[in-house]
């Protein structure tokens, strides 16, 4: 189905990611979007919560999702999976935004309690520039978590060299909290502030973990996300020794390399702003040598609701369906 | 002169720093501020421009602040190590806030230019948790640099398990970048934005390098400072692997000994909010192992224009003078 | 009792105006803070929820509120009242931050339900400036509303050219809005957004309408107020025409006289900025002819928790008391 | 011509409505950006200085753009009127974003100085809304002002109850004020602030004055504008009090019928916030009726480089070459 409309479904579009993404399909040329879904929503229109989605549709039940040729799935982890298979049984294609298939069973057990659905794992991890052949044949694909996109997107390039020790300092806008009211997200708790979080172990760990290959003989990797005051865009510093420290030029070549044909990942002269790339599909790297300490230097940024969650979605869509990859994305 | 009113001056009454450290004096009940100074607004009434500093004084020249207990000299690097000169000439004792004598002539050549005043050289570095005594003592302080004082006083403790390798990955407000306008300090080009930058060197580098004796024989360091949404407020997160592991227990233990009688420096029991320390002369601190790595984070926090500057003078002066060392901070 | 120490206690310090006020207590030099109360934190550590009271007393229930000087109660308008009767009868002099006794009995009625304690009515009006010589006297003062603080202050010296219609357009940050978590206090409804609320009707509206005596045979009187991203701070731009136009200079000379011996009304040169004020006492107004129209327009800004609320309440203790009027406050 | 590509051309594009305009025109359909000019860029790549415009061109000379259907001058009042001469002179049709023709000659020397062009005043005032049919036209359009576009859209539909008195208390975030750094548009001056000014006369005072009849005969306009701590998009809060008193009803009626048709104003149930119409061509109002005073109240929200700057530049392009009027606009 490389032409034509795509009738496409949202399973959950009341959270932030969910309801950027439906904002985006009923922008995207080739997509009619049938159904949004909200289990607390449903009945009501569309617009009276979501005042940009300028549009009649009125949220649905989350059973009542069907009948569409691809449906994206916001809901929670362990909520997600089955919903999941009853679309696929239903004979959708989908993209799943939640963490349910990114991890192998027993690295899922480890932080999120027993899978709902191993019988579908392995799921294709939905990084289009790493897995592109994948995504383009596959049913299911899991769309990966906003910190991890940034920090293998930039970690990539490296793997070459030879990774030993990875520091990934990762600052995270408000959006990546959630919608939820809490104390964390109040206005005066964000408000000039910056807070660590996650020392203990944070659920994006073992997803980088399991991209660069860290743990028993492996590179070492420590994961510290913040959180900051702004409300979309991730930052990332990530600090790494490799085996063979390449230099300025060799490290730069590299990078201009690896992405030489992508289109959503740019190499650039100095440390990004996230300003370059909020409100768009980008991820936007700068890899430098620390001269003083030898260590590389990576400072990787995306819009983590876009490139982090429902741009990416979007563009595993486009990979699926065979339409150019860059459609409906800016 | 541990009694008795002490007269002061503040020569670069203008900057961030320079106003604050006016106002905390204003308030410092065994202080007379005398004179306070500024080249481009001498002659003017202070509270024209500064209505927060709800005085009568007029800005006087930079050459006209003399006769005082004690001067503080917050001039640019460069400039302010002859002002200093001739203060102590002058019979005053000084607060250096600029960065002309916290290095070695050598290294402040490396990274400033040839040094104005080697003959006053060595100076001793004020931050009064370290060398309490020698300020004590001292005719002419150097108050550190921002980014220093919350990395020493969150690495100190961590000296004794051998310090190996050190990344100090750095969040600063705004006002940590002066008061100049510039695109950098535009309020579009920050809000919503966080952005890496003197990622070639910065010149708090050589700062924090001397405290921890990094460089030939002693531990590597990175150091990459960040720019943030807001106005005060420096947030480290440092990751440390030290020759000893520490285990949690030990490491906190370490921690809690090592300020145990200190007024201004606390032990969270998380990380911390910069608003637990902004508009005060604390730093707090985090420290905790990263047990899937072994290695050690520590989170630290200050307001750089307090305990990074003008309230650090002012602890200086407390210390300087004899009187109790929080008086007129919070 | 216009010498030594008092001895004070707060009901309800866990929201921002309790919190804040208990800070400024521990630094108020004639203030010994005896007890600090919450319903659901009692029997905590107050450091452990609010690090920056350093401060070793634990949260106790509200009834264990006695035997103090000075009470002020912080509870929520409705639950307020009784708790000041029993402080009353305590022998406390009270000052009550909630809504209970700033409105007559019928006007409350009409806003927030039967009253719960007519007999204690009425009530002096605690804006010291207004009514100085009956807060010295009083057992009981009602601690005005942040909006109407800022307004009154602002209409005052208007009241002789005969007010026949006030606009009051006002912007409070967000901490006006309590520290209850909601969507309309989550920090990615709030930044880089402004809007307008209560506009069927705010219940600081009687407390302004009653102070310029506006409704039948008085000025007409429209509120609107605005929630923007910011933390502390109120911007009131008032709009007003009054039956005698003045002139710029008389309009000036005539705010100069009304406050000239005010400590914490400041007339500005130019519209006044919240960062003026905010950590302050102060109030700062900025009055002016629209020449094209006639009309007036009056810029009054304030810190909503301090001279709003905090603040005042200590000012209306030292004036109890018989205390220097800015004692502990700046 | 109502198909096929449209050349288009930008001068001053280096200017937060100028770069906007260019990312946007890059996105759309049917026009084609040959040329995009800098004064002082000029020569270099676009995307050195804009890293968002993910275009190979360079910048040119603002003399150099020529040869293209139609032109966008965004310009500083004064200097652009010779250019949009030129520019017309050379063929195109022309959209100025500048204040140089949307007033009359006597009304603009009062504000500006002497007209640079009146030869060719009057232009048509570039508000589709209200002057549809006169765009389509024209070969040149003054762009209107973003104050006056979200204050004149909200009280058209009121004209027919007979103004008499308008009070505009207009709040807009920091893009309004432009890109040149200066210590109002410092973060540190900008941030947990928002300060009126223009009292004594702002700019846009005219056009909304010229847009409602304000003045001899007409209603009265006051209007004070703010500055606020974010970087997109005008809150405007209206105080009108009308010769005949509409109630809520047919208040409301008359919006809905008023903007029926029109495809990017939208009548909202509640005070509109900014981020429903921010990134977005929309302007969003919601009237009520103070029922206190009798007065009407308006709140209207733009985006003020949108609809008031760049999108309805776009807007006005879109009817002037017959192209369907949302063509690359959200």
């Amino acid at each position: 189905m490389t032409s034509g409309t795509i009738s496409a479904g949202i399973v959950g579009a009341s959270g932030f990611a969910g309801a950027l993404l439906a904002e985006m399909l009923l922008h995207h040329a080739d997509v009619r979007l049938c159904a949004v879904s909200s289990a607390s929503l449903a009945g009501r229109p569309v617009r009276e919560t979501l005042p940009r989605l300028r549009t009649d549709l009125q949220f649905c039940g989350n059973d009542e999702v069907a009948g569409v040729d691809v449906a994206f799935v916001c809901l929670p982890h362990g909520l997600s999976a089955t919903t999941v298979k009853r679309l696929l049984d239903d004979g959708a294609r989908v993209v799943d935004l939640s963490a349910d298939f990114r991890l192998p069973a027993d690295v899922y057990a480890e932080w999120y309690g027993e899978h709902p659905c191993p019988e579908l794992l392995p799921v294709v991890y939905g990084l289009p520039e790493l897995h592109r052949d994948a995504v383009a044949e596959a049913s299911l694909v899991a769309n990966p978590g906003c910190y991890p996109t940034a920090a293998l997107l930039a970690l990539e390039p490296l793997r070459g060299f030879g990774l030993l020790d990875v520091v990934v300092d990762a600052k995270s806008g408000v959006s990546g909290a959630g919608k939820a009211p809490s104390e964390a997200t109040h206005f005066c708790t964000v408000d000039s502030d910056l807070v660590a979080y996650g020392l203990g172990g944070h659920r994006h760990y073992p997803e980088i973990a399991a991209g660069i290959g860290a743990g028993a003989g492996g590179p070492s990797l420590t994961f510290v996300p913040h959180l900051g005051p702004w409300q979309r865009g991730i930052v990332e510093t990530i600090y790494v020794r490799a085996a063979e420290a390449p230099g300025e030029e060799a490290l730069r070549a590299c990078y201009e390399r690896a992405y030489a044909h992508e289109r959503f990942v740019e190499i650039a002269d100095g440390p990004p702003h996230l300003q370059d790339v909020v409100g768009t599909n980008y991820c936007r790297i700068f890899p430098t040598v620390d001269r003083r300490s030898g260590r590389v230097v990576v400072v990787s940024v995306i819009d983590n609701l876009i490139k982090g969650a429902s741009g990416q979605a979007i563009q595993n869509m486009n990979v699926m369906f065979g339409r150019d990859e860059g459609r409906g994305l800016i």
